[in-house]
């Protein structure tokens, strides 16, 4: 058989799709039924109707994440639309399951205004524990999340957004150590600022770094340059850095780091010969990253993590949505805030107890992973 | 342990509510990933893209049915929000998955105005593979129905509607043969006009029983009476009973059958005794039937069946959706149509070989009912 008749076999052959329903008892007779159904359900009915809150103790809503995309922006492969984004969220469901027991459900969201989104999932939003969203192109993920985060009371987390920042950020921590250099005194340019990119640069700001040079496909971003957009602009003003650069080779001069979530081969050995003494590469497009490890390697890159599994440092966002789910669903967590994020990457990246160039990020499948996040979330609502 | 206390262990307890989610197989490795995950769902995703429909056959979204409730009209309790309609509607897709292998989850729905609830299910249609409603209140759900069928692509079916309507159709067939008389000529009143007493006078006249009296709390409706709501005047005036009436006692003169969908102990030995030879009476109010089955008995009722598991012929919605729906998923039909309903209640009455009083419907537990409904399903698909 080969690779692709397997995946499709694998997603599927006797039954469609990668999960499907498990119920908790059977029902087999008219005792079962009673309780299991009516006039049993009467009894948790009524419970809930004098507090709704109950019903996250006794129905799945009290578990069930929705994950929810409208397919604008699906892997490598652009605006395929909702139906074309439902094998991704898919996988995320099983993934959910598999590595931290979460139950989740895909949801694929037609492509109506932002507004009639958030109301759509406003609208059964008493059915679900939380949404993680996925593959909703920037900027219009970015008004989502934020209106949908007002709209309902369960948390919202969008997963290329805060989950790819957590990890990014949890590894440069360590690949700071690794280069000898102090986090927050770090020069980072990052290079595609979309969902990704956007929150990535965010986050960093918030953990304190403050000289962040930001550039996208139209060159280096600054506050005032009406050709990007409202989001990248604002991100722009509030960092320290107000040089305007012509183009990414201009940009990169004496930068410490190169954080790139944009398209492969966009960087040059020269580019990166530019850069400060050990710079730090974060080369995450996929399937091609934006330098080829080993021509990074020849310009004299020693620190560096990709997007792919073929090399050390995957930065994958695996590492955390697992965990970070299971560990809102047990605290109660309603909200997943920038403190938050950076206390995952904190303890994301003390996993590592002595980071090296081969290893300064935690495998996707290291044992104990999504009990560190999870344990992490939980310790942080603890003390907040 | 009390009965109480047992029902909230078993929908409570370890963990919410009586569902959660199985994988199909377990990740445990990069190799296992890249086939679950990425990079393996982009081929996935690029055939979606290029044929939509082939959702159905890789994903969840071909199989999964969305239980909907605006929690607007439940089981007896009346109109006690989203949130208290959930136990119910997860209670009947536990009953989905263990008496059929259907996999469907609950959605509560905001009470939001029928286009903003239409959209909304629209806007998430791509995710499901049908939708069923339940427990939202009358005239609303017959509008809710009609827009949302008209809007998706996928089967809709409300349960307290067509459910209700496809049990009573088939059990009057036979309790018909019991009485020695001709289904199409029984002299029939309807009394409470809600979800599914509309359903089930509609489904009756369209097996072409034409002398259908409606009443209703505010009496007996005629075509012209204002008091009535626009379905029920509709309804009114496709019956070929023109009769105006001022009470239930003097409606039920000389009718063949008493269908009771509304509330408890409100028909009396004298009603019965009104009607003509060989009444039948089915006294579907939950949990107390319109009258009590010991007194229609003592009146000389012979022909009777309830809603409760406590009485012979029991008229019960379980008997229907778990196969309704296997069988829509299996033939692919996109519409439930009067013609499938009618169907559907000729295979199930025909499950009875020789009706008698005692025992003229399937029994919720009775061996093949699941089977029986499928296979109607799937048959009248071949032959439509």
């Amino acid at each position: 058989m080969t690779e692709e008749n397997e995946i499709l076999k694998m997603h599927g052959g006797t039954e469609p799709g990668v999960l499907s329903m498990k119920p908790r008892f059977e029902v087999t007779n008219r005792e079962q039924l009673g309780k299991a159904y009516t006039p049993g359900v009467a009894e948790i009915a009524k419970l809930i109707e004098k507090d709704p809150s109950v019903k996250n103790k006794y129905t799945m809503s009290g578990k069930l994440v929705g994950i929810v995309t409208d397919g604008s922006a699906v892997l490598g492969l652009g605006n395929i639309g909702p139906a074309g984004g439902l094998p991704i969220i898919e996988g995320k469901a099983l993934l959910y399951k598999d590595l931290a027991g979460v139950d989740a459900v895909p949801l694929a969201l037609n492509q109506v205004s932002v507004d009639e989104q958030v109301e759509t999932l406003k609208n059964l939003s008493t059915s679900f524990a939380g949404f993680h969203l996925e593959d909703i192109t920037a900027p219009k993920c970015f008004e989502l999340e934020e209106k949908l985060a007002a709209a309902v009371d369960i948390p919202v987390y969008h997963d290329d957004q805060e989950g790819t920042a957590i990890v990014v950020l949890a590894a440069l921590m360590n690949a700071a150590k690794v280069a000898g250099k102090t986090l927050t005194d770090l020069k980072v340019l990052v290079n595609g600022i979309g969902a990704s990119g956007y929150a990535t640069a965010k986050l960093l700001l918030e953990a304190g770094i403050k000289h962040i040079t930001l550039v996208d496909e139209a060159g280096p971003i600054s506050a005032d340059d009406q050709r990007f957009n409202k989001y990248q602009r604002k991100l722009a003003q509030e960092s320290a850095v107000n040089a305007h650069f012509d183009n990414l080779a201009e940009a990169i001069e004496d930068q410490d780091v190169f954080i790139g979530l944009s398209v492969g081969d966009i960087l040059s050995a020269e580019d990166v010969q530019r850069m400060a003494d050990d710079p730090i590469i974060f080369a995450l497009a996929n399937p091609k990253p934006e330098i080829d490890p080993q021509i990074a390697h020849d310009a004299g890159v020693k620190i560096m993590a990709t997007g792919s599994s073929q090399y050390p440092n995957q930065v994958n966002n695996v590492l955390v949505f697992p965990g970070l789910y299971r560990g809102l669903l047990k605290s109660g967590i309603k909200k997943v805030t920038a403190d938050l994020e950076i206390a995952i990457a904190k303890g994301l990246s003390a996993r590592i107890a002595e980071p090296t160039a081969d290893k300064f990020i935690s495998g996707v499948f290291d044992k104990g992973v999504v009990d560190t996040v999870t344990q992490t979330v939980v310790d942080f609502a603890n003390q907040n």
